[in-house]
């Protein structure tokens, strides 16, 4: 099933150097992870902007706020769900 | 070249039902062209809402604009265009 | 799988009082049905506004998207869906 | 008498860990009470969200604002309440 | 318990200047026999606009809403709601 | 002649709380004189937020800004103003 | 006492040129004796659009709403009032 | 010295064909005028929408207002004019 | 050449008291003198906001950037700045 | 290719003057580079803001964003990307 995910991110002034470079190594391997699993089906980064659109295919919503919350720079995020269906133009 | 598209769609109240059901077949047929040769890459229904998301993979902002403003619901539609990048996380 | 769905309507003034009547049955009799096969939970009506949230409970988006599309009210209706998940503090 | 309020969460970023960990137990212990006595009657995860939608029910709007301002989380948190009333079509 | 009511008039454009005035006069009746049983508490009009802020007095959500769809120029009004507590500085 | 004034109060974090108890005091010491005065004619919670609706009865704006900014906790407050007219339903 | 008046105007589609015609007559005759008299003290034309800001100098918020709501184009505009203050720094 | 116009176009639905042409006709000739003489010196398509940004170079704000408001499109456009300084990086 | 700007000040909380009364006395100074060579016209208090509206009249953009981002408190405001033309009821 | 970019910049307040001056002379330096080889085609200081709207024309989106986030201010920057088509109307 899948879902439309905008994430605007924030990241914190106070970490030092080294701690952003560790947080975002986890970001990254973290999605690469659910990329490769499939459930992460899309990522692209929107245009001048520290955010991206990202297409997930789960189960179900639980599955999803799970995924979600569990990002290492969730805590800096600012996230929209949008649910989407089948549109009955798709070939 | 990736764009994400939300198209929400208003029906004219003054369209006899056959006209109606012509328009949509039209639109359907020309989004369906474009599915065929790749570049409409995406397309989902907005769950609740006559909206769509969708991705269109071209050369360039003009040819975007060609086939977004070719749509038979062109006149019917409000259309934000957000252009996309590659993501430095995706694999 | 539990969906918030707010529904605002605005009523098309060219209906004979007939034909609203018409409608307003239909709708209440299509909602009524999902209700006593347990897919539309719970409907409150938002005090002062022509408008409800309800919860709806569903396999999967596009089942979601059905039902909604399918309502009576559907072409004089703004719909907006908020995925639910289940609360870490819910007993 | 019920309303639906939905609650969006800003952790402070001043508190050390035990003390976030202490307030969230007491936030956890509080609502889980007043669901116990059946005035929190729902509480939902906004998906992707560190915010919830919730339905109270209790027996006017002073007591509503007694429970919500008693939340542990209160002074982190931007609450907006909508009340509901009976809809015609509920069964 | 008292609500807080901000209602906004758009009188429809395809009425005679004889219903309008006689949907108006239904409308005033209807209010100043709220204010006479008390219901009705203030009624002030938003400067230089087709609205009003009131406050009503009622029982529970049910009777808000019963009174407020009540009004003639319901369909013709964009009306928010916001329950009012006690606050702890009134004298 | 009277004003709808709401009132959002967001608290500064760096406040000791001898500091924060003494800032509230002088705030009710303040809007209880002039509820006793008379100007400050209402003043409710908002069920759920920090934040109030009042209706003052002032001679002009001038007094008004006047005593909306000598408030201890204006710094920390955002307000917006609503002129209020005599309804012609207002009995 | 001052008042800063934003008006929107959007002129109804159904007139006839000569009704049209006349309502703006209406309207400039109107706005004029009012600047001759002195209260409406300014009025700009924003750039590009159908819309001004006036200033407004009144006894009283009644009499703004008076004036504003006898505009001959009262019903087609789209109105929103800030009173004003003497500002410390005027000299 | 220049502004930043967007232009939003919403076509009457009352128009006939013929109409609808000639009116673009005027428009594209008036705009093409003023880009010949200097004083529309940028016009852009703004993707997937029926609406442009263009930047203007005229002597004072009544100029670029009686330009703006003698678009034969100008009844039926939003426009919101942004005006423009020399930026301190511009070579 | 006129101009509607609106301030809203945000003053920083790490200053000062000392530091804070210097920079609003050369807030006024430079404000008052501006007054006095005409160019600054108007300058009014929003009640109950720290926001004034100003009407400047300069001889272009670049002139009122200039003054505008000269104002000691400049990075503690946020402008909004909306070109005014001459009203065609204007006496 | 064309993109209208806008930049709303708010520097952080925790950096020495020295800085802060290095960190503009090195977003200037950026910023004429780019400008020099025609990719940064313009750029406008939107009056009486900390803002500027630009154009840029680059080959397509990876590239204005490698341009964007590579821009010294870019942390401390609020940007919107508009892609722009050839405008029908153009000479």
């Amino acid at each position: 099933m899948l879902y439309l995910v905008r994430m605007d991110v924030t990241l914190p002034t106070d970490l030092s150097a080294a701690e952003t470079t560790a947080l975002l190594a986890r970001e990254k391997a973290y999605s690469q992870e659910l990329q490769r699993d499939g459930r992460w089906k899309e990522i692209w980064r929107i245009v001048g902007e520290y955010a991206n659109y990202s297409v997930f295919d789960v189960t179900d919503n639980d599955e999803l706020h799970e995924l979600l919350s569990g990002l290492p720079l969730f805590p800096h995020m600012r996230i929209h769900v949008t649910p989407l269906a089948t549109h009955p133009s798709h070939i």
